[in-house]
């Protein structure tokens, strides 16, 4: 109500001084990214741009401390922007993570997360209900050019499409890049085996299909150029959208085991194949921001850099690193769902380091709100606005996070402290139960080494009644992963 | 030889010119460095300043992964500077580690590490041989203006002092901040107990004395104020010293344990008082980087950032993080010895990652490369000339490197591949030999999870042969860690 006042009383010609005053001043400081800001003027819609990985470690680039992955893109937008180091994903699995990420809501309020199957399968039946409310449907509300580039996850039927969830577009895989001529898990010694490193290096074992909108148009797909095709579409995407406001969602399939590089990167990287695909992300990433400065649209693009969840351990060299967190993908330990995460914007970010909490979640409140969008009321949200850590160098206004492994709560963090009320290994069906429940410090001890529960009966009680207050305004969605059957297998 | 012709037949104002406009493209690249460079021709010799933290872990700083530990003077010195991620120390703990350091050579050849007592205590007897030459007595003979500031630990009689070897000047604690009123290391349960946490907080718990060249002007040293202390001294040794060519070594004493804060950093970092400590050094590169800039010598100084050894951690969360490294101090797994590093010289070493390997044992043979001064050749070096790295984009000319625990050697790579041959816990008595050794490609597998021994029995052999050529040049110095006794300690 302030600013509305302010703007009112306030004469045109100051006002039009004082913005000429800012943008003069966001160029001076950033004159190294762009020579054709000058003419920029910021718009009140900027573009987005989410680029997400898969499977990639909280411990996988360089500025994230990998000794041997050289991300010189990420890091130098790392350095430009804001490297954020407490930022979650809403599961430790890709459907569920995903549904996070587009809805703005944790998994079990939407159904899409399961006890049973822990993410979609190329014969699951169903996907994202067409009841939820997609960020890329907020988009579209504003206004907003939409498309959707890489893996999707969230239904491979028509219905579930990204074009049925607000995307004008879509180019890409619908489930993992694993997928499709699946052999079924086989228990040996104890651990899973997959296919043999002979098959893994074959992309004829995986019969997954690219599509364009609702159509197959390869298959099997060539994923050692996925990775490089994704980037073209995005730049020619962002060439043709460059006058409008648009929102870009670019989801790698990679670095998902099976690993694919194009002939630039493979055998390149120190660090073994794991590391040719990640550098090669890291390329695309500077092919997507270079095109943004080409087309003079950079100061008026947000762009963020993320995964999906942790790194798939039992992969060994194939998968990737949590760093110094605890445990990866598939675990509600920290290294199953704290993720990398870079936000750019030249001139409107201010560059830093970020310890305060965030998730893929807040994205759609974040973006709903910058472009006047109401947040649905007619349900639970999960997200936050991070505009104030993003714009105004104030705290997060995060201060809890739930850990979901299917429809059950494993974990729970308020401020600097995580309780963990249940643990599993990731692909391990021992559940245990803790009463009263592992507590970490995690900003202390951010590899969870020591319990430190005897010492600190009230966090756990302050932890206790936000998760009271949690479940009293939950409702669990239908378990939309359940149903599976040859009939929902898409044929060409 | 062919520099040598370039300059004797190149015409002396092109000469000049080309001089002038190096300079004007150096300005160019680094204008944000130093307002004051324009006036500051390149010298051929440099001043060298060696910032060595004390058990600071290889994931302890941001740039190297830690999620809550705040360095953004380290930070920018890496963005600016080279991030090396694959540097080592010449020892798992401090004497030893500082030995090498100091000779160029590993502590087994100048008997500064033995089987028996791991490091120097305050009744040793002895201290670094006057037979050795230090890196500080080859700048000397370049007519460098020698300090060295904060901890020694290389002996603490007059003999075995920084003023008797080679440094004009000395300022710091001649052992650790632990030593002095030392309480016998007490077994409990299989782990050690020091001092009780009541206990680590009082400064008069350790009755370290602080000197200054070989007088002891303080006892016990005010460990809240030593690192201020350390880095005024540092601040104003480049002050005085900016118009002549200069060597400072500054070795911070933490955060080695028990941990001391100033107040301005004690209770602000969310990693709790080691991130304070780690925080409060980092201000401390950022006032040294400063002071450079302010005296106009920033370009004519080459400054290195790192540390002694890998993170002390059963001190639990008073100890480090090694990241997604093995292990830590006191242990031949990479997070016992290999270490954050960063080079800087705006102008000179060009910005970057490097991910090949560099010793701390280099710097000896690289700095007495660059002014003239010839390496000893009456002994062994193990130092390697990193110039081409830092200066012409090359690669590393070190590709081995000696993993040793007192006299005896546990561990050896060659390239990417890592043989253990002996592995023990830090503390621990068991000694396991393994045969065939424990083989870790560590530029694949940095964590040193998956033994690959089985499937390369030939780099086995060609390691193998390595520690043959290796041995075959050994001699053993005799242990200077041995001799004990009441007599040796230092009275007021």
């Amino acid at each position: 109500m302030k600013k509305t006042s302010y703007k009112r009383f306030m004469p045109l010609h100051i006002l039009f001084l004082g913005l000429c005053c800012f943008v003069i001043a966001c160029n001076d400081k950033k004159e190294s990214v762009s020579n054709e800001q000058e003419s920029v003027p910021l718009r009140d819609k900027p573009n987005f741009v989410v680029i997400f990985a898969d499977d990639l470690g909280y411990g996988d680039l360089s500025s994230y401390g990998h000794p041997t992955i050289r991300t010189p893109y990420l890091d130098q937008m790392a350095h430009e922007g804001q490297k954020w180091t407490n930022f979650y994903v809403g599961a430790s699995v890709c459907t569920p993570s995903r549904a996070a990420l587009m809805t703005g809501r944790l998994p079990v309020r939407s159904g899409m997360t399961s006890n049973v199957n822990r993410v979609l399968f190329p014969d699951s039946k169903n996907g994202l209900p067409q009841t939820e409310v997609t960020i890329a449907e907020q988009m579209k509300k504003a206004g907003y050019a939409t498309a959707a580039i890489g893996k999707w996850h969230l239904g491979h039927k028509e219905e579930f499409l990204p074009t049925s969830h607000g995307f004008d577009s879509y180019y890409g895989i619908p489930y993992s890049n694993d997928m499709d001529n699946i052999i079924p898990f086989r228990s040996a010694g104890g651990y899973f085996e997959f296919w043999n490193s002979e098959e893994r290096k074959d992309i004829n074992t995986f019969n997954v299909p690219l599509m364009r909108n609702t159509e197959i148009i390869e298959r099997p797909a060539d994923q050692h150029t996925i990775t490089k095709r994704y980037t073209e579409e995005a730049v020619k995407f962002i060439s043709e959208k460059k006058d409008e406001p648009f929102f870009l969602y670019l989801a790698h399939n990679l670095p998902h085991v099976p690993l694919f590089a194009s002939k630039d990167f493979e055998g390149k990287s120190p660090r073994g194949l794991y590391g040719d695909v990640v550098e090669e992300i890291d390329y695309s990433v500077g092919q997507v921001l270079q095109s943004l400065k080409d087309n003079g649209i950079a100061e008026n693009t947000i762009v963020v850099f993320t995964s999906d969840n942790g790194p798939w351990l039992i992969m060994d060299e194939e998968g990737g690193s949590a760093g110094l967190l605890r445990n990866g993908k598939g675990s509600t330990w920290e290294g199953g769902m704290r993720e990398p995460c870079i936000f750019w914007s030249p001139g409107r970010i201010e560059p830093g380091l970020v310890t305060d909490m965030g998730t893929t979640m807040d994205l759609f409140t974040t973006f709903s709100n910058m472009v006047g969008v109401p947040i649905p009321e007619d349900r639970v949200m999960d997200g936050v606005d991070l505009g104030p850590v993003l714009f105004e160098g104030a705290s997060s206004p995060r201060k809890d996070m739930f850990y979901y492994r299917g429809d059950r709560l494993f974990a729970a963090r308020v401020g600097d402290y995580k309780a963990h009320f249940i643990t599993q290994e990731p692909y391990g069906p021992k559940v245990v139960e803790h009463d009263p429940p592992l507590l970490y410090n995690l900003s202390e001890d951010p590899s969870e080494k020591y319990d430190v529960s005897a010492a600190n009966l009230e966090i756990i009680q302050k932890i206790n009644d936000a998760v009271k207050a949690h479940n009293a305004k939950l409702v669990k969605g239908p378990d939309q992963l359940l149903e599976r059957g040859p009939e929902n297998i898409v044929k060409e």
